[in-house]
């Protein structure tokens, strides 16, 4: 697959069972063409920023959506957000926190740093699911980006 | 209905019409209970800050939502927006911008100012009742509140 088709989702999520159902959930209900994943919180920069190994990548070509995760290895969830949101670059796309915690002040942090939209992942398999092919259909059809 | 009961959503709207079908839509689906219509920008934040009329209302009962419209009489849509993030006691409440404006300068404001996603009004009158479904779920239901 070409780099230089839009991505829709950067999906940064350490727990390679949750990524790959939300994969599956975006494909089996052709929410997202192209989904790219990070396992922690430096990849996902690395991507956005066109760093690391996604160096030589076009940095302007932004995904449609982030879903992410919060306790992520090497760079925290809420400072991968912090670095979005303070870069001109990226600031202005949508960030869905999808994550387990149901702790206050994560919820509080995560929507003062300029998360768009909180989402607790259910437990229950099936759920999940029906949670990730609602927050697709409503960020990638519904909603308008900037 | 005692006013000590939580409000769903407050629903900024000149347009009765479109008033109308929107809460018929939240009540037919069971999303919202208590809706708080305001039919111009100045008696939102009247509504928000309990002045004006609303003196004398709690102003930290916050409602869960804030579904905006951007074309106001009185006092603009983008300028209420404004006023509720820079407001201590409102600044974390989802506010989603419901707009016919498709316009890119119109978008890119509202996400700057925080708006926390932007839904163009479809024309057709099923189609606006089941944005309107759809965005009460997602808000209402799977969006985790501050």
């Amino acid at each position: 697959m070409s780099n230089a088709s839009p991505v829709d989702i950067l999906l940064v999520e350490d727990d390679p069972n949750d990524a790959e159902l939300a994969v599956r959930a975006f494909e089996k209900y052709k929410l997202a063409n192209r989904i790219v994943r990070a396992g922690d919180g430096e990849e996902a920069l690395d991507y956005l920023f066109a760093r690391g190994k996604h160096v030589g990548r076009d940095p302007s070509a932004r995904p449609r959506l982030v879903l992410l995760d919060l306790k992520l290895p090497k760079v925290d969830g809420l400072d991968v957000l912090k670095a979005i949101r303070s870069d001109g670059r990226t600031r202005l796309i949508p960030v869905v926190i999808l994550t387990t915690s149901k702790e206050e002040s994560d919820v509080v942090r995560g929507y003062e740093l300029g998360a768009n939209s909180y989402i607790v992942k259910p437990v229950d398999f099936d759920k999940f699911i029906d949670v990730v092919k609602e927050l697709g259909f409503y960020w990638l059809l519904l909603n308008e980006q900037p």
